[in-house]
């Protein structure tokens, strides 16, 4: 095959990970070791959004000492979107576009950092550009703390998740149980349609300071269930822990938040709307005549680069690679994957999976993975999130807080 | 002088941080060193609970490498309380109790290692031992993430805490910025009276990744003031954070919670409850029209051992060690307090303050630390903070998560 020269552009897209920034790290450092083949490397300020509007900055003008402390800084360094483009067959000016800046700036490489959305995003950008004869090479990077994402073993940015999960949830285990008195935590983890990070709280469990009970939106949710659940530990010790997705839902469709059916009004006449974890943690008190404190990981959960897993930067950092490599040998609207090896070590290798398998799907918890009372994972899951969460975090420091990659940003666009 | 032969019990009480199991450690490894003076060393189930109800552990029966582990293990390890005595001039029944018990036990040696309240029962039982002459050497060993404690430079257990916050809110800083469109933050942070921890989100800002506005309790708080301030940083470039004291204040005395005039109910006909960052976002985005969320640190910003300063860490030990050799020595009735050195160089030492002095004060920030406009912290305040937050904490791991201390706890008392 005869090599592609030209340009390449990357983005990122979608909730941000402590590790995405890794990737684009790879992705970056790759790309500069084949001048010959790719002359520019640019950066698509907040993804797609950055391409339809020609702002975008050309990488090669960053010092590598920064791009190396990418490692250490969560959030998106070149900024993120949450940008549907609509389908090409109702409304294709957008992809008209997206040719337009393309030819322009002779982009022959175009690698897409994102969760499912993006996917998509990148399979209907590839199909449109392959119809219209224009030779370009497009990568999917997988990313997404929800870890659910088709087609792979796992999706970088959720081992570092979880490993927070996990660890901040051992702490605060300890802190809750201090006094000689009951305390009911509810603890609520991110995760729209799987439990995935949630259930990463049974890694707390599995070392001995972890919550009674999980709840995930693989199963379906009753309160009064929960209860009854937790009736029963209170009733023993006084102190229940419980771990719940933000995602779960009753039988008949509803989010926990939408269960408030008078709203709150404040001093100023604003409504107050309350979390999942504030909703259940009231209500269990109340049914238990015991303290409560509801507790949401919140952002800090997919931005603790300070303790991120050392094998999710290492393996983010790889799909950027990978993805550059792949790009390079003519692959195009394909997604770099995780294929975990059979036996007892850890071990991981890539392939590629078709972007129009991947997109639209989603990957979920197995059902036989969760016990038969909906409360609490099997140890399938310990055997299969362990490894994920291994090895240090790099995050470098300056005078005890972080060094975060700075970049120039230097406008390479019209923009 | 003569030795005072006997037994030496040590107590936790309030709340806990990441630190305070390192003075334990102190405490525990320095009282081991003089076997010919102190023949056991007890720890008190539950602070001065467990004084009364003769529940405590032979701490000599612990294995020392799991006592090396306390360092990187949040909470606190004999369990802690929050009780108060009774003014002994009203009801002495309790000193009396406690009297007995050290009789019992042969108790001459008592550390208790707690904050303001917990040192004013220092104070009180030190007295009632005098004036009973039973002599007993009593030592407040201080702590507390509010940094509140009269006559001491800092507290044990704030370093470590500032630490957090200020990393976190870094993090969460790039997160919240991460996308092409409006967002307003409130971050909200322990201290009910005093504002030192919530001062300590200054430290991201002085790194170039923190709030824009911090509203600390020793200024009044005036919600239109503040929605002044936020618009005009939102009208600028739509994206707010502020961090705000939980403690805060308005002019007539109100929490901010006490805002919500009408509190909501659930479907389950249970009253739900905002925090001081959720009633504060909610008037903030309704204002404004701008999408918002309330990050409360809660439990994470006392129990993140994961993320101690190694500066606290070392401090809080020294302290431990320090109030064992005050008392073999002859003090009592006095809490070990810093006194910082003049000069560039961080360098710290100890002194004997009276508990008397301690006892039923506060320390607040200084008010001529904070701007003018009370939304911000001038460079007194970083210069002061910074070193307290260096060095890297002390968390043994396993399998890539937090390997606790575990004791045996070998009951010592009748209970």
């Amino acid at each position: 095959m005869t090599a592609l020269k030209g340009n390449l552009i990357f983005g990122q897209s979608g909730g941000p990970t402590a590790v995405i920034n890794s990737s684009a790290a790879g992705v970056f450092e790759e790309a500069f070791k084949h001048p010959d083949i790719i002359d520019k490397v640019y950066g698509a300020a907040h993804g797609i959004v950055g391409v339809l509007n020609e702002d975008f900055y050309d990488i090669g003008q960053e010092d590598p000492e920064e791009i190396k402390l990418l490692s250490g800084t969560p959030s998106s360094i070149l900024g993120s979107c949450r940008y549907k483009l609509a389908d090409p067959e109702q409304d294709e000016r957008e992809y008209k576009k997206i040719l337009e800046v393309f030819r322009k700036y002779n982009i022959r490489y175009f690698l897409y950092n994102g969760g499912n959305d993006s996917m998509d995003t990148c399979d209907k950008i590839a199909r449109y550009l392959e119809q219209n004869d224009y030779e370009c090479r497009v990568i999917g990077v997988p990313k997404t703390i929800d870890n659910d994402l088709w087609g792979t073993d796992h999706c970088p940015g959720f081992g570092s998740a979880a490993k927070f999960v996990a660890t901040t949830t051992m702490e605060v285990f300890l802190d809750s149980r201090v006094y000689d008195r009951g305390m009911i935590i509810v603890l609520e983890i991110m995760g729209r349609h799987a439990g995935w990070l949630a259930a990463s709280a049974a890694l707390a469990q599995y070392k001995g300071y972890g919550p009674d009970l999980i709840y995930l939106p693989e199963r379906g949710f009753d309160p009064k269930r929960m209860l009854e659940d937790v009736s029963e530990i209170y009733s023993r010790n006084r102190n229940v822990m419980i771990a719940v997705s933000e995602g779960v839902q009753t039988p008949d469709g509803r989010f926990i938040p939408e269960l408030v059916s008078e709203v709150a009004v404040d001093a100023f006449g604003h409504k107050q709307l309350g979390g999942t974890a504030q909703v259940l943690a009231n209500y269990l008190s109340e049914k238990l005549q015991g303290k409560n404190r509801a507790i949401e990981l919140s952002l800090l959960q997919r931005s603790a680069s300070h303790l991120a897993s050392g094998t999710d930067i290492e393996e983010a950092y790889r799909v950027g690679v990978e993805s550059v490599r792949a790009a390079l040998e003519g692959a195009s609207d394909v997604m770099l994957a995780f294929r975990r090896h059979e036996g007892e070590e850890y071990k991981i290798e890539t392939f590629q999976m078709p972007l129009a398998e991947v997109a639209n799907k989603e990957k979920t918890v197995p059902l036989e993975w969760i016990n038969e009372e909906g409360n609490g994972l099997k140890s399938e899951y310990i055997d299969y999130a362990l490894p994920l969460i291994q090895g240090e975090p790099r995050q470098e420091k300056s005078e005890g807080l972080p060094r975060f990659a700075r970049f120039k940003k230097v406008q390479a666009g019209k923009r």
